[in-house]
């Protein structure tokens, strides 16, 4: 079957029904804009196994494209339409911030700090801010203060639970969409592709920065990660 | 005499009274943060002279530190801390906008757009969000709320101003500084330096692009805004 989206990680296919899709996990990860670019075995199951927990974790507290686990690697959601924007929110100062502000890496913010990046390959995923979104036509500001709600929403709800597996939430980007009636769910996945997990104890990265920065095996990463989820 | 701050393009003194300095105008130029820089005899006394227009014309709708002009180089400005923060009103996109966001150059902003760039020579100057300034202790909410609506204060009446002139205010970069009791007030200088200018009908840049990007001679051009000023 053909794919409706082929993104980095994941293809949407057309699910039963014509207001939804299938999101299934490949088994590809890429930074740096997809100039690095790896292909990892396992990785894709990992990847949907952690997300569809998670999302079964926050359905209670933030409203999301996220139906029901399909199989191992794929799950199903609702189709919306993608808001081109990463809603980042940060509990501690790492990664692009530490340079760009020049900040100190591990720094707290309190509260947590809320940015937008606008989606675009191309400009390379630049730094937006609500102003930028409002001109751009991007989003209305109910919908900016929406997502940035929901995102701290989120926020609060996975910090700790990974506390208590023993793992600092240092940030995460969230992405919105749009069903055809206007509402806005949280949508794409949440994995330790999109966020930074520190141990709590040794301050070790377990997620992506891992492949990043070649601090060792993503997949021996992700499946400690799946281990403390109790998957 | 030591100055007290020694700038790009101006110098500041201690003033007669404690609270006050002398704003001096250099007559260099640079651009690019500071890596390309000229000399250029009389830049100086026409950058004072517009920027002294400018401070008495807005006096009566925003607050600034300027008080009064002592020579055709200077003016008497009351002493403040400046807030390490560009604060820029665009009235169309252009320069560094057009690039990291894609947008076309004149593109109109309605309502114009205030962004906020934080002072730092090593960072390059990055955008910031309000998040941001107020993360980092830079500035509280309330700050944040004035310098955005004075900015546009000043902007809609030079605007116009600039309108009856035969000239396009496309953008202008504003600074602001705290006194010793925390008032916040309009600083720096007010200058083709720090605004771009368009001539109505051929579109022409009449600021400091014409240095930026070689496009003839800034004498010329400064005094042909300081002419069209009835300087």
């Amino acid at each position: 079957m053909q794919p409706l989206y082929e993104g980095k990680a994941k293809q949407l296919f057309p699910g039963p029904q014509p207001d939804t899709v299938i999101v299934f996990f490949k088994d590809s990860v890429t930074a740096g804009d997809g100039k690095k670019r790896a292909t990892i075995s396992g990785k894709g199951e990992l990847a949907a196994q952690i997300s569809i927990k998670l999302f079964e974790l926050l359905k209670e507290t933030v409203p999301s494209h996220y139906m029901k686990q399909l199989d191992v690697r794929s799950f199903l959601a609702k189709r919306v339409e993608i808001v081109p924007l990463e809603v980042v929110v940060r509990n501690l100062a790492a990664g692009s911030i530490v340079k760009r502000l020049g900040l100190s890496r591990g720094q707290p913010f309190q509260p947590p700090l809320v940015e937008f990046f606008y989606k675009s390959d191309p400009l390379g995923d630049p730094l937006i801010c609500p102003t930028h979104i409002r001109a751009m036509g991007i989003a209305t500001d109910e919908e900016i203060s929406q997502m940035a709600d929901c995102a701290l929403r989120a926020n609060a709800l996975l910090r700790e639970y990974f506390a208590g597996l023993g793992l600092v939430l240092v940030d995460m980007k969230f992405e919105f969409g749009r069903t055809p009636l206007g509402e806005l769910l949280l949508a794409d996945e949440i994995s330790p592709d999109t966020m930074r997990l520190w141990d709590a104890r040794t301050n070790e990265s377990l997620d992506k920065d891992v492949f990043r920065e070649d601090k060792g095996d993503l997949l021996i990463t992700y499946r400690e990660v799946a281990r403390r989820m109790g998957l």
